[in-house]
């Protein structure tokens, strides 16, 4: 069931070592179910227990770390060797008596790496502060390092491999948002289109299998249009009402988001109707100037010089980079595209800008999901920026 | 948009004050989504950035921190008065120089409460080892508590409002095993029918919408059967293979989980025969003993030595307490029914059995999702444990 080569998650590995190095450190923690199934092939919806994978300087492959049970969809899943898959007894579960970490500090004396330079994901949800608590308590000898967004890091810029399953992810992102628009119409009820929307985000493309997103459809209507992040309900959509979508294509846990804004009338307000051609506008000459070498705080320069020479404001960052997720967030938590960023862009990144708009009197999403080329972008999806 | 009486948020926020005072915490910092939802009817897919809602005994109604774009979302979804509304700027979000409880910090400093007794949810994946770090140094007067899961618990005994969602999750679950089941068949691919799925899940049954579970559909078949927590591929059922499914009915995120296992021949292997039969008559015997006044551990006991006295083995928890829950988990973290849990049975708790069994040679899953009622149990949703 591997997804990519061996040889690929190996030089995945390499690259995670060569950052720790970087960073003084000689075992890392991974929490991140992103970076647990980037750095071995590891997935499975078993991160609402405690689990991890060990990456050591001393040890070639990294070591998987989780509950019991799902040892065997780890030796399904993961390229790692068997003597590399440990698992912890279920009377650590949601236990006050043990934590899985106690089980993992066993695992470290047993390697002899208790006295290393220990980094953790310290702000990645899946470590808590619990799980701090009981390293730190278990292994006195250990000196500890933040190390949250190093795998994110490493991730940030995608091989030809990974590119291809955003490209499969971008066509289901077509077909979600054709799905949506098929079947947002005044008097049909949100839950309905929301069944739709996700019916097809699951099914895919052709002879590819869609993926559960990393986050649900957001879909907001009426009153709602004035915040992001609600989903849906029984409520009917009512004529001459704007419908904010923010969608996604996904493909083995490579995302493709999509946003698009619909509105059920043909006489949309004057204010939304000045918003969205600023917006659009703006995104196009946002986009225009992405390139390598350019720095990311360059490019939000450029979005919010020209919104506001056209009396819109935004206060929020304009996007992020994606890739491989899992719920909560298909963010990758390393680039935001804002001031003050100054990565310099990459050919193979991958960004979602999504410049949406959420105020008392109007409400309008766009987004474009793109690769950084040789010389400058590539859509990941091929889809309007109006909706028909 | 309020999903429950004022009078029975305000109940719920009064049982976690009771609670707080006889851990000895003056302020509580609520993560848990789910928390927040129970004590506030906040509700958004905004859990993916910090956010959280503080209980304080010198204030009658929680106050709400979240991101700016998330705050009219607060506004619309929750009871809280405007004031006990704070919004964090976007900088905050991803950020190595800010953190968001840096400005929760500053909110507990402007209310004065930078001297209490303040209790952490110091396990659940939403407050991270970061938060912590943040809070502590921000705030050197106060003194920190382990409060986990202190709400998990004041959440155990669910309201008849409660249990009235929940009723409708668990029609929701009939409706959702009825279409696994009239699309699962020799020649069918995964992915379309957990699309089917999960247009169930979302379309919901009659006048209520379904809402997204906190998992999504778990579906083994073939290989993966030996292991829980797998998803769906492009593969294509096959004849004489079991699929081992766990799905859920979701109302306004209460949940109702629902789990089967279809055999797609005529021919069940002995051994599945024999261990379906076990578990099958195990977990009904198990049911019989539940009522109130019993413990939970005399409940798992009853379960255990059926199975042994009938040579079949399972060394994971049966169950646990469910009710509103958001992903990763729709089990509450208090309750899990296994040896040592002496937790006593009471009238409306809301608990998941699931005798999963899933071994190298045999896979077979069957659950209730019960309440408890005056003198026994009531079923929250009716299907039969063998699947037509």
């Amino acid at each position: 069931m591997l997804l990519f080569e061996k040889s690929e998650y190996r030089k995945r590995v390499e690259n995670t070592k060569k950052s720790m190095v970087a960073n003084g450190i000689e075992l890392l923690i991974v929490s991140h179910p992103a970076n647990m199934n980037y750095l071995t092939g590891y997935d499975g919806w078993s991160f609402y227990v405690h689990q991890c994978v060990l990456v050591s300087l001393d040890q070639e492959e990294p070591t998987w770390i989780g509950r019991g049970m799902d040892a065997n969809g780890a030796r399904i899943t993961s390229y790692l060797a068997k003597e590399n898959i440990y698992q912890y007894a279920d009377d650590y579960v949601h236990s006050i008596i043990c934590h899985p970490m106690d089980f993992v500090v066993d695992i470290i004396k047993a390697k002899g790496w208790q006295k290393k330079r220990i980094g953790v994901e310290s702000d990645q949800f899946y470590f808590t502060h619990k799980s701090f608590q009981v390293l730190h308590k278990g292994l006195p000898e250990a000196i500890f390092v933040d190390a949250n967004i190093l795998v994110n890091w490493v991730r940030v810029i995608k091989s030809e491999a990974e590119i291809r399953f955003m490209k499969i992810a971008g066509k289901i992102a077509e077909k979600v948002m054709e799905t949506a628009v098929k079947y947002i119409k005044v008097g049909a009820r949100e839950c309905d289109v929301a069944a739709q929307i996700v019916r097809a985000e699951y099914e895919g493309v052709g002879e590819y299998a869609g993926d559960y997103p990393a986050i649900v459809p957001l879909m907001m209507s009426g009153e709602a249009i004035k915040t992001p992040h609600l989903t849906w309900t029984e409520a009917v959509y009512q004529a001459n009402e704007p419908v904010l979508l923010e969608l996604c294509g996904t493909y083995r846990h490579y995302h493709c988001p999509i946003a698009r804004t619909i509105f059920l009338g043909t006489q949309m307000p004057k204010k939304m109707k000045k918003v969205s051609q600023v917006v659009k506008d703006g995104l196009q000459t946002t986009l225009d100037s992405i390139k390598p070498g350019v720095s990311i705080e360059s490019i939000e320069k450029i979005w919010r010089d020209y919104i506001a020479r056209h009396g819109v404001e935004k206060k929020a960052r304009l996007g992020y980079s994606i890739g491989v997720n899992y719920p909560p967030d298909w963010g990758e938590q390393t680039i935001s595209v804002r001031e003050g960023d100054k990565t310099i862009v990459q050919k193979n990144m991958t960004l979602h800008l999504i410049p949406g708009i959420w105020q008392e009197d109007v409400g309008y999403e766009l987004d474009a999901s793109i690769r950084v080329t040789d010389d400058g972008i590539e859509h990941l999806f091929d889809y309007p920026f109006d909706v028909d």
